[in-house]
């Protein structure tokens, strides 16, 4: 009783059921994580913040206080919550319609995109609507991400380059780098371009060369993955060293040290209203990204996460980052996989994460006075292009040709009319299509395989039918997007054969049927009676025929229902035999389609 | 060839088809099904139009071209096309939110919903969208239909009882005329009444009454028909003769006779922008209720319609409709069953009516002149009751709850929030309902049953089965809106079964597997080997097969491909005994579930 109470309470607080089993085997493990994560998170948070037009210190806000309410309500033992890229360029493209960035309007609005973001996440984990999720199809998941990855890619050449520039979408942004092409600061162009050079290389062939050099797996590809550390270190010391800030190269500056300011976000009915959009796709698109990165670990080591619950741990996590100066988290692929990597077990290893953030933010923020802006960039080009892949279309191209469409539609619209249209419409595209494929259902005139029980498509098999028996299988549930099209279907195939006096409707793959399909049943039922034919039905499954029960078609039913087909075929075809059935006036009722 | 040309023209044209066998027995019933229906239409068509807010002339404008346009394009050969009681009061709605009922403006936003809405629907038939009706499904269709007619004749009830009233739900409808009751005007309610009491008895007690009287069954029917052509008759005598005019009975008064004014509607980009939504719902719930009461029609002579071509039909009758003055029309229910029992052949007959309407404009206008509006609104009120159905939502609470919720939503919507607000939150809720359904779809652990080939659900069936094989039976299509869960269920499914060595994936019911479907199927593959499992498919359908053979799934499977799932079985348990799987541990690999 005790231990039902308790697995019921770590359901909704899964911290309960790791907690208890935690020792120092797991500590150690846990912390170790942590060290290396938060190394490689004050970079990417800092980056990550600039990316979304705010100032960077708010992208370590955004990383203390959200990982602590993930590792008390989240599911997935390994995943990292904090700043990502694509949430932030939304945040950026919501937070921009509000307010220019770097105002304090635009701060205020980003902190109520955490907010609303947290909220909208909190109902859905409440109401359990984690399947709205399930509405963004793979292909316009992938377009969107390839198309963010390559406008934020676009957005960060500006600062590679030391010139000024922005723009919502890919032309604007390409256009205004064109404009200010001549104001090239090269002293800012020679410290990002080499850390971009340098990125890259640590992403591809550093590995490979400490391996070669006789390090383990592991440990190389860490040190690998820490490519973004050495790169800030050693930019800031140059720009130090050799004075750069002076001569024209922006540089992080000065920011506030010390914790964020916990603070109650303003409640402003009008601000939320015109965020609203905004805020309920960066929930959406944060949750699938922040799932699919959860599943996959959690697959790894064969453990399970609650989709509804990570709705509830990334719905706090949001809250914690408003209450906390912050903007909206989600769990993020990098981060996570390199604490999966660096050996985390639990939850514990984020809240760890946490307070090496916390620490970072009081003492070492003098330290990135010198830190140029150019490496952050570099930080974020190199890590988006991973998110690019032009592979996917054309692989769908050769799978299914709306698919295709859908990722083309989504990336064009994506790079050319901005973030927010790209993902409506993309979703819009995928569900128009999905319920054009759902009006227009798989259905088939079905014989029987001679010298078997099985029924099979007349149009692909040699099989046994009667010229007064047509046996239609339908090949899905009914419901009101198919309601219609299974009138006209069957009407039209009794109105093409002439001779047909029974027409048995083959249920073994209708697991429902709605209401807008009973009428269709009993329209059917209805029109064949006025026409002088009986309506069977074989094979209705359990839960089906229950259902049926409590409506008025058994009674109407002209016909009869059969457990199994063949039972259906076999008396129908006898009863004619015997003559019980006036209607049929044939001795010779069957005969072997196609075998003669 | 020329025959073929000529289907193909038919299709388009659909009156070429009939036309050419149209002969002097088909003339007289067309032309006599046209003088029952021209009488009948038109009180219905001044009354509509009164419900719509406009002039009483207008319905009869609306009841001219379009049923001509309507004979050229429509495929029904006895549909009735012109003003009907819900496009009028939806036409109210949407011109109600641009200017006052009677000015110039209101006129000119009806003309514009025409305009609009026949660009709609022919545009939906160019590109072949008739599917999108199906998004309406029968609670959200039944529910706004009888939301409707309480609302219609609580909106005339003012007319009946000589007062002031109006609002645009049932609440403030019902207020009004509370508020307004001291001012009731005794004449005006004595024929209002009367009028009233007199249809429904037509309506319900006069056929019967005709045929104790020896008439015979159409006869009485279309007598008991055309009881608003009495009432009319009788109160427009009454009120002319006792001068009840001058005692402050309202009539329709000096209309202006002729032919409607053709003209071509003005571009007006800004006031189509606003009645656009509008628009989008008269179509799409004009669109229904026509092709439902077209099919129900076709049906009883065996006869077919073509939605699509239906949406060209009823496109340019609207269109017809807005050049010559008038509102949105479409198929109305009562006046195609009269059309079909008084004879009607061919659309001829919808021709032939609208000669006879124009006539009636030319002719019959001054003798309108002492119609008393109280006659129009009891015609009103005795139609559209019949258009509330509230055994429905009693029936629908027995069959589904969810299609219960449904109806209710929109009952109330409909009533207290406006007709709008009504039918879209209806559609949502439908797609929601079912969006939700589809992502949760139906999926079995099967065995086989003994002594046959036939695999069926291990907790309804005796069946048999081996602990190292995992068949899955998916009984949908895989889409984006399932990918997810069927990862879940196939990795929780291997979880729970820790011995399983080969999972099969049963994919009899399997009509399609989109891209996201396909990346579901990779992962399972991808994390199914990971742990050391096989992934086999079985009954995989043909064009399914054809599909996967474009991906990279097939080679990278780490099991095979069966045609059957008996032989998937067979073969995978006897490799099993010859030790061929290293994995499997056992020498007496199955045994038989539930039957120890």
């Amino acid at each position: 009783m005790a231990e039902k109470r308790f697995q019921a309470a770590s359901r909704f607080l899964p911290i309960l059921s790791w907690a208890r089993d935690y020792n120092s085997t797991v500590l150690t493990n846990d912390l170790m994580a942590a060290a290396i994560v938060t190394i490689m998170l004050i970079p990417q948070s800092l980056a990550y913040a600039m990316l979304a037009g705010l100032p960077p210190i708010v992208g370590l806000y955004a990383s203390i206080l959200p990982l602590l309410a993930y590792a008390l309500f989240g599911t997935s033992r390994t995943l990292a919550v904090g700043p990502v890229a694509v949430v932030s360029l939304m945040t950026a493209a919501a937070a921009g319609n509000i307010a220019a960035a770097g105002s304090a309007e635009y701060l205020g609005a980003a902190i109520a995109l955490a907010v609303l973001s947290g909220g909208i996440l909190l109902v859905m984990g409440l109401f359990r609507l984690g399947f709205l999720a399930n509405l963004l199809s793979h292909p316009v998941i992938s377009g969107f991400i390839t198309a963010s990855g390559i406008i934020i890619a676009a957005s960060q050449l500006k600062h590679i380059m030391g010139i000024e520039g922005g723009g919502d979408n890919l032309l604007e942004i390409v256009t205004s780098l064109a404009a200010n092409l001549g104001a090239l600061h090269w002293p800012t162009l020679a410290i990002g371009a080499s850390a971009t050079a340098f990125l890259f290389w640590a992403k591809l062939g550093l590995k490979p060369l400490l391996m070669r050099f006789g390090l383990a797996d592991r440990p190389a590809d860490l040190i690998a993955k820490a490519g973004p550390v050495f790169a800030v270190l050693a930019t800031t010391v140059a720009v130090a060293v050799f004075g750069l800030g002076d001569r024209g190269v922006a540089t992080v500056g000065v920011i506030p040290s010390g914790l964020p300011p916990v603070a109650i976000p303003t409640l402003n009915p009008d601000l939320w209203s015109q965020l609203f959009v905004g805020a309920l796709l960066i929930s959406i698109i944060g949750f699938v990204e922040s799932v699919s990165v959860a599943q996959t670990l959690a697959a790894k080591r064969r453990q399970r996460i609650d989709p509804d619950q990570e709705l509830i741990g990334l719905g706090s996590a949001n809250i914690a980052s408003a209450v906390s100066g912050g903007y909206p988290v989600t769990g993020g692929f990098a981060r996570s996989v390199v604490n999966f990597d660096a050996g985390a077990e639990t939850p514990a290893a984020g809240a760890y994460t946490a307070i090496g953030i916390a620490l970072a933010t009081v003492f070492l923020t003098p330290l990135l006075f010198h830190l140029p802006i150019a490496t952050l960039s570099a930080t974020i080009i190199v890590a988006v292009l991973g998110l690019v892949d032009l592979r996917k279309p054309a692989e769908l191209w050769r799978y299914s040709k709306s698919d295709f469409a859908a990722i083309i539609g989504t990336i064009a619209l994506t790079l050319f009319a901005g973030i927010e249209t790209g993902v409506i419409v993309g979703v819009a595209l995928s569900l128009i299509l999905h319920l054009w494929r759902s009006s227009r259902p798989h259905a088939a005139i079905v014989g029987r395989v001679p010298s078997t029980e099985h029924f099979r498509n007349i149009d692909r098999h040699d099989v046994i039918t009667s010229p007064y028996i047509l046996t239609v299988r339908i090949d899905e549930s009914l419901s009101f997007l198919n309601a219609r099209w299974l009138e006209e279907f069957v009407l039209e195939q009794v109105a093409a054969n002439s001779e047909v006096r029974h027409v048995i409707l083959m249920c073994s793959a209708v697991n429902a049927i709605d209401a807008s399909g009973l009428e269709a049943l009993e329209a059917i039922n209805h029109r064949l009676a006025d026409a002088g034919l009986a309506l069977h039905l074989s094979e209705v499954k359990g839960p089906v025929t229950d259902r049926l029960e409590h409506s008025n078609l058994l009674s109407e039913l002209t016909g009869r229902i059969f457990l199994s087909q063949n039972d259906a075929f076999e008396r129908l075809i006898s009863e004619s035999e015997h003559g019980d059935a006036a209607s049929i006036q044939s001795k010779d009722p069957w005969y072997a389609r196609g075998l003669i």
